[in-house]
């Protein structure tokens, strides 16, 4: 059994539950209540199954040029992967290689700390501050590589473009991830910035704004340089990580701009209404500019109100972690849904 | 530009070629010449597009419980990733810690180097004998971890399953992986050993047998202890790996023994015969035991059979390596697009 002292034992990232009982009002993973683009359907059905003996194309060739011609850039300057994640565990192992500390905040997306533990990167946690917000300044020392999330999760916060290029600016010397999952929900992309920054890689999901978690597909934009340290990477990990169908839907989500921009604006709508409804319960929040709330209240406990819900059969994210023990992350569902969770706030609460 | 100095660089992996060109014959890649069951077309109708606004199953539950049925062991013994490329690399980076060099053949499947060079991992390739075959003994000494595909790749020869007990067996403090890609073309497979040794992982993959390579879907089978770590580690780096249709369309290919042994025994019959009609032709080979054949012709270099063929349409593969720089390894297709082949040979060759 001595096999067991070189195996590399990781503390996985735990997500979301997944829970199998049916009618259940599911506000615990952030994923998008309304289908992806009609086209999408459509692609589904010209599937053609005998195709599957042969292999994907592993240069994501449609794919990527359809995005880049979304976001005004060249194809190689776009890298395809299997969800964000895929693409954001890619872009550690290949750009954070330095003895300095990787640096993102203490309050972030759960798997920074996860990836840099798997591949022995050295990292450093930097506080928000007391009002959740992340501050340039802090980010502008000596360090091995920066990540982040803009908006930022699961605080919601949004950071203005401006502020994120500042930071871009003053680490020429190491890569700088902007991890923009949530920023179709109202935020500016840094895409654009990337015409002007030779180090800066922006990565992007279709899990919540294009509706299509359960496809799992992710995307990063950068110079072609940066990119192409990426395919190298990738392509020295796994030569085919798209399947047929991911990239034949892919492509026709990203081909719908109107679907596209309608699913987001009522997502904002629903959140913004939310947001009145919420505070009229006494609850307080951030700024949210994604598709979910983060909300404490003053006078009943988190852990109470998530539990409660989740007997009524409705699912909230709630992490006991510290500094944001007493906070519900709630993801934006249907009108109807998010009503329902009113009522049932209303009762509890009352 | 300095964060290029922290840049994790590598030499890629390079596939075979992908040729957009129509009616040609394409040989080079190993895929399957029939689809797949017809229970995976079934599979696909049923799909329901809005779902995928949902993350897929994580735990892969249906999919792994179906192959733990198949293969006579628990849930919990199987492992499931985006093609075996997935599995292996995830088992490199989790098993292979040791300062230790893992071994395995200098003739094989050339992404272990890659993966090896990839995380850093310490590695010696073992010369394969001058008539390619693998010598147990190589194996029973000191080292980091061991892989062994089997049947062996290029060169399409099987190592008695004793054999490989036997290396397993020598090993009992290192991970010892068999890569069986090929083994359902007649070989026997090594997942009944998972009972008697905790070190082994046997790793399958849909692309070949099971005509799936388009899906990306890879498996491995171990005692649970070993299948655990794998499962930490894939939790470390993508939770959600296996999309929608690929966890749906994979379940029924398993469910559907008779079309897959009927499948896989069409492609032996054909193999069989073409050994037949390249010994006529003045070809020695290999005793293949895969979905392809490894010849050599003892008065025509291979590279200009190789390039001929192209020109006609017909795509074989060819590596300009070390030792078999004068080999050809040609895929099994239908029985008329290996006559095709056949026929240009007797011309090629008179």
């Amino acid at each position: 059994m001595n096999w067991e002292k070189n195996v590399r034992k990781v503390e996985p990232y735990i997500p979301g539950e997944q829970p199998k009982r049916q009618n259940i009002i599911k506000l615990n993973t952030n994923e998008c209540p309304y289908p992806p683009a009609p086209g999408v359907k459509a692609a589904l059905e010209r599937i053609q199954y005998e195709n599957f003996r042969l292999y994907p194309d592993a240069n994501i060739t449609e794919l990527s040029s359809e995005l880049a011609k979304y976001y005004h850039v060249n194809k190689e300057q776009v890298f395809v992967g299997v969800g964000s994640d895929d693409v954001l565990a890619m872009a550690f192992l290949t750009f954070f290689n330095s003895d300095k500390p990787v640096l993102f905040p203490d309050i972030t997306y759960a798997f920074y700390d996860v990836w840099a533990e798997l591949y022995g990167i050295p990292y450093k946690q930097i506080p928000l501050t007391d009002d959740f917000t992340i501050k340039s300044e802090d980010y502008f020392g000596e360090n091995g590589g920066i990540v982040i999330t803009n908006p930022n999760a699961p605080t919601g916060i949004y950071k203005e473009i401006g502020e994120i290029e500042e930071i871009i600016k003053a680490n020429p010397d190491v890569v700088v991830i902007v991890d923009e999952a949530y920023v179709d929900f109202g935020g500016q992309s840094c895409i654009p910035l990337v015409e002007k920054y030779d180090n800066l890689l922006v990565v992007q999901t279709f899990s919540k704004s294009r509706s299509m978690a359960g496809m799992r597909i992710g995307f990063a934009v950068g110079q072609e340089k940066i990119i192409g340290y990426l395919q190298d990477a990738k392509f020295s990990f796994n030569s085919y990580t798209m399947n047929q169908p991911a990239l034949a839907v892919g492509v026709e989500s990203v081909r719908d701009d109107a679907y596209f921009k309608e699913t987001v604006g009522k997502i904002i709508n629903t959140r913004e209404r939310m947001k009145v409804e919420f505070k009229k319960l006494g609850f307080e929040m951030t700024d949210s500019m994604t598709n979910f709330l983060f909300v404490t209240h003053p006078k009943v406990a988190a852990a109470d109100i998530f539990n409660a819900a989740r007997e009524e059969g409705i699912f909230l994210r709630y992490w006991n972690k510290p500094r944001i023990n007493n906070y519900l992350r709630i993801t934006i569902g249907t009108d109807e849904e998010m009503d329902t969770l009113i009522d049932f706030l209303k009762k509890y609460l009352a």
